[in-house]
């Protein structure tokens, strides 16, 4: 059933109705349609087109009909959309009066009120699985602001660093997409209600009261924007395709350190999975999904972002693209996140792997850092140790194993007391500046991940 | 229930299964999971794996439970995937030789298999939907050879063309697409099974006869490629992505031209929509979401294009992501192409809005070419055309209209023969060269069509 | 010349340097990457590394080279990037002091830092070119808002909007991206100098103090996610891109209002552009560039967001893709936004054809809003008015043809007072919620912008 | 100066002319734009518009300026595009007869032309550095083809493999390259030249002729298509974006098993990097490179896709996006491509690091095939091998130290022979079925490799 046919003659074809229906995704927004609804009732009452009576009816009925999609008995009948379906019942129910709830209103400045309620849900709902995500990686680094592990850069061995600093380095990546989860939420909270199709509403309906009803902080300025604007909508994709960056990384890193090779982590059994052929295998399952999912959540802004492009003004029937677009990366990071969660609290870091993966050409910038103290320039010294560095390959000895008359023969600098650089733990604990890898300043961003996180 | 529990001592967790399992979309493959499974039940059979009583049980219950797939009856238990759900029945149902049919097969060459047998199978679908499109723009040129219309490069006026030939463009967009999705199959068509895991099969299976009997062109010449080769699915959903770029085009084409200020083209009652708002409305919905649809589309394409991006060698579980960026947009075209079809079918041209849009401006280059004619470089007919454009535009007159003397001030080479340039029909006629807009190399170009469609 | 050549006892192959190198386009940085060399000389100094006259001649050096880069006589010597090019200039000038400035310091941080002061810089720029383009959008509002045109929704007629009303819509797009470029430069105003390679500076820097200096508004708080954070990048990419789909929406309504079907806008000459073929060409081409400029966008987002995606903890060489993506993005929108703001300028209303293309049917809902007022609920208003279009549209006549016995035939609440539905004027007059299209409303809609914009 | 004056009061804004003109990236096409002149101008003087003297007059002067160019000694003089500087060159230098090779000829149908045969050659160079990849892989893999190596799956340890087979599996994803880029020359090989602005010439051209002259297969169907269709310029940038997944996927291989932890390959002096602060550092930047970059490819046809998306049909001037897109495409790979031949050249595989690697959980496999030998079923076996797995685990030893009676405690189908299963080269020697890891099966392929490749 829809709700324009009086100027057709024929009936719309079976399969454009099958191309064009929208029920199957957008009754997820029955709730919002309902309450948006309900507020619509009232403020059209409040504009005298519908009297008090007629106002109890209409909202009487409207809070049975989400009673029955809550209780899921609510039974579709061939309707194009949550609109649609929600007025039918409602007409069935109460009769010729429910008919008086669309005046003023189109499915244009409804789909996009309940369609921002939505995502203003969703964003907190994301939000709150990411302090869950954040709290694991702080009460993991609290175990291990001591344990050293190497630091990588290209992959390759880099500096000594505490594996606190490294869980906490994703901390602040998801610090940053709540951030803008934030933004978006408040650009969202912007009601397009009372914008008519296109051009606005003859009642004189009280749009500001009717938005702080709905919980929106403002309304919009221009009809014909509003009834068009998807922003909202692309920016929540974005930011859920970028969270999954951040994401992939924190997979990339767990996949590979759990590589035997590696052995610095070990994923929980219950968060590990098997082959059918090959029976010694313990797979990082989740991890990898959560690196390969960030494929469609960049497809899914990808393809928002074409939908809008080169569009006419106000509403086209593109728009209807939206939705499945920001469900999808909805449910694929509402199902990712807690799982994350579930891995980090549970794996198990493995400090004597990480300690033995530790080579003393790590420290070679420290070693370079020492000839600056003693009065080299930087660069000439990166130049000397670069020299020793090689040296020691070719002798296929690690640093420390230089002979003083070698590295003498380097640069004169060099004393004795160049033994007490091959310290890894004085290395890491020298980086003390903010932000920086030393167990104590790593106990401060902690106590600042803690004041950001309010837990 | 999952294939490989043994060496696990916890069970796996609820919420990890939940993003893990693929049963949920790729049970939709059951059909080429077990055709799959016949065949290579009756490989292993020939290489001594399977005694001819097993296999013959083994196929007998495979046949089962496609019956009961294809019945709609088949029950899921908890199943990871549609081939555990498969094997799970299967040994339910004949017992522990069930256990048999994985031997030296993985889910990873399995999965390979069923995934191509079905893109196999769905280029053609979407071949035979496009010969449709094709021949519904066909019959409808042939309506239409001789009707003239304004032909726009910019949006703006050039040239007066042929109905018909702006209907034929469409169809040679639409062969290109059919080439490439016939060139995707051919791909596509190499078999990976025995492949393994990884390594290969060291059973000695017959690979050549296993690819034949499944219909397959070859099978596969290195198995660590064969298990994490998804080339073919990202062609695939290229190749849907750039034929969605047509229809978008055909659609901004039939939108535009259905504006009433143009007026070319009706739109069926069966094939517009209303408005909830505005009871005068009837909306080119199916048009407006084949150019929106074109976003999903491009978005699947870049996504999958995005999970291969960095992977490391053989199979990672990333690659499960594979599926349902094809389906979708496989569902995408399969749903649009129809209702394509029947909106090309039922629309009405209307050649007298057409004739009437066309201005006498649009034969400036027929005016030029006169010029050319007579004698004047081109470029200096071009300019000379430009002036006299520039004129009739100040005297608000149409070209035609500009006397012969304000011509000759322009250029003496204008006699009283120029007022014959002023005829669309012969502009048109005149562009006779072979792919040109003549009604006569319209003609040509049916028939050429027709050869193509080979209906 | 590279910065680090110590170990290696072979040259880098040239074709490697011709793709590692990254002069070409990281030279843009210049200013930057002195400027914050200035800064970090300070902090060194401070922090007791440099001496009072090391710092001073480091400086001196420093500002002499910037001059060379503004007067445009820097020469590069097969500098491998922007930080080597001033490192070795410097130390060609001053001597071996020089090489004291890059202490504690990596390329890592040095870049990151560079790269988040150019995108600072650019927001800034970019937000006002956006003011200016608001601008002429406001002027040419102030001139139209008692001008009528039709509302179009699916590019079908609506209702009758005022051209003021269609004009700011596009501004509240702009006023949301001007939103986003401010949230993205105060993201980006995070200074990760002092972080080092990965793991922190081992030297006693005030980074708050360096942070302050540089401009930016706080320090991270994480040396591994201050190498590699580049969400500030794909950010910008993303704000860019969303701002040219706005750009692209409206380039197409002028693209389609330009056509002479509609003639609703005529384009200046100054930008319109012509044909080499066919002399009465005027195409509005810089709306069209505008149109498909957002593609590339587009691109630069998606490949930004695909070069982060699985990359490994900390730098990574990949991250060497973030500039050019970036730059492109930037100067496609610096070269299209005062084009845009010029052709917005300088566009010729022509409120003739505008009134010409309202038509009758657009009133419908208007006349549902009279049975209405009559007490018929809405959606029976919409089939009865649903009837009459369909009525009307057989007799080939307007809706106000039709006569009162026919209407009163679909409705008994027709009355003589139907008449004055007529009026198109009066139909945009009603629309005076706040947002909606009355010339009441579009006042105060401009006062709003007037007052958003400051200007 | 531009083609196209005539009919214009104002000149084109100067802004609008650095957004809208286009020789600073299509100068690029001189070639491909004179030898398209030249043989226009054969077919226009054979179909009488031009005398033979005018033809090898203008001919002649096409011969000069291709000169010029070539010697670099061709001087721009504000000329919008390369077509225009060519027109613009030869009227200066012969007069206005230059004026007539643009009869019939439109920019639209000539830079389509132009384009089509830069990209048929750019296929054909693209096609030959592949070629040289795949050699490259193949004298790798000729020297290793008895290495033994860890296979991964999830990049975990799955079974032993050879690590020819390993560099062979890059071989065949770069054949499915060279595949598609063929079938992409043979698309792009059709000759829109003859196609006018959208029309079609009016003029007796030889389209055929034209098309052989050039090196076209055939010509367009469609005028109107042909001047719009740019299907060949985005699959070029697929079929590349495609061919970056690839080469990211060696790439990750190599640079994870650079990784000292790894230490199976070591990259060549000569194809690293270093670092400006750490003097140890060799990184393997080309590798980090081809991983990123396919972030722009991908990026590039995504761009392109959308640029297509939506637009009206024949020239739009969006369609001046292709050319940018499909440059930035060809020239990342046209760098990267000889790089990473190198360094596939020059890397050392480390057999001992990889023999090392090899632990006796990856024989589990093997281990169940043994009891599937002995009768029983691979579903119970692989549970039986899963809890050997468990119990060496548990027992902190390789399976091979479990003993008999351990082993019989979990089925009484182990026998004293089972010492026979932990052979890593006999595991893969079983695997020879063709496209396993055997070295025998391996041999063969190589032998197809070097047959594919014809060298």
């Amino acid at each position: 059933m829809t709700l324009w046919g009086g100027r057709f003659t024929e009936p719309t074809d079976e399969q454009l109705r099958a191309l064009n229906d929208s029920i199957s995704f957008d009754r997820r927004l029955y709730r919002q349609d309902i309450m948006g609804s309900i507020a619509y009732a009232q403020a059209i009452a409040s504009a005298g087109i519908l009297t008090t009576d007629e106002a109890e009816t209409i909202i009487g009925g409207l809070r049975d009909v989400l009673a029955e999609f809550e209780a899921g008995t609510f039974e579709l009948k061939g309707d194009e959309d949550i609109h649609s379906a929600v007025e039918r019942w409602l007409t069935e129910r109460i009769g010729a009066v429910g008919g008086k709830l669309h005046t003023g209103r189109s499915r244009n400045d409804q789909v996009a009120t309940d369609f921002r309620l939505w995502v203003m849900a969703a964003t907190g709902e994301v939000d709150a699985l990411l302090a869950d995500l954040q709290t694991a990686l702080v009460e993991q680094a609290e175990q291990h602001s001591d344990t050293l592990m190497p630091g990588y850069t290209h992959l390759q061995p880099a500096q000594p660093i505490t594996a606190a600093h490294w869980l906490l380095s994703f901390f602040w990546m998801l610090a940053r997409d709540r951030e803008r989860l934030k933004e978006t939420h408040r650009r969202t909270a912007v009601s397009p209600l009372g914008s008519g199709a296109l051009a606005g509403t003859p009642f004189p309906i009280d749009r500001a009261r009717l938005a702080a009803d709905l919980g929106f902080h403002s309304h919009s300025q221009n009809s014909l924007d509003a009834v068009s604007d998807r922003d909202f909508a692309v920016e929540f994709t974005f930011v859920l395709a970028l969270l999954g960056t951040h994401l992939s990384r924190l997979a990339e890193d767990v996949i590979i350190y759990s590589n035997p090779r590696f052995g610095f982590i070990t994923l929980d059994d219950r968060y590990s999975t098997g082959s059918s052929l090959m029976p010694q295998k313990r797979n990082p399952d989740p991890l990898e999904l959560a690196r390969g999912k960030t494929g469609r959540l960049i497809g899914n802004v990808t393809g928002l972002l074409t939908v809008l492009k080169g569009l006419p003004s106000t509403y086209n029937k593109d728009l209807q693209e939206d939705k499945e677009a920001v469900f999808d990366s909805y449910d694929t990071i509402k199902i990712l996140l807690p799982v994350l969660t579930a891995v980090v609290q549970t794996l198990k870091l493995n400090p004597e792997a990480m300690r033995t993966a530790l080579t003393e050409d790590m420290l070679a910038t420290d070693l370079a850092d020492y000839l600056v103290q003693k009065g080299l320039p930087f660069r000439q010294a990166h130049h000397v140790v670069g020299q020793a560095v090689s040296a020691a390959a070719r002798e296929k000895v690690g640093l420390s194993k230089l002979s003083l008359e070698t590295l003498r023969g380097l640069s004169p600098l060099f004393e004795a007391d160049v033994a007490e650089v091959f310290d890894f733990a004085a290395s890491a604990a020298r980086r003390a500046a903010p932000g920086g890898t030393a167990p104590a300043a790593v106990r401060e961003q902690l106590a600042a991940a803690r004041l950001s996180l309010g837990r």
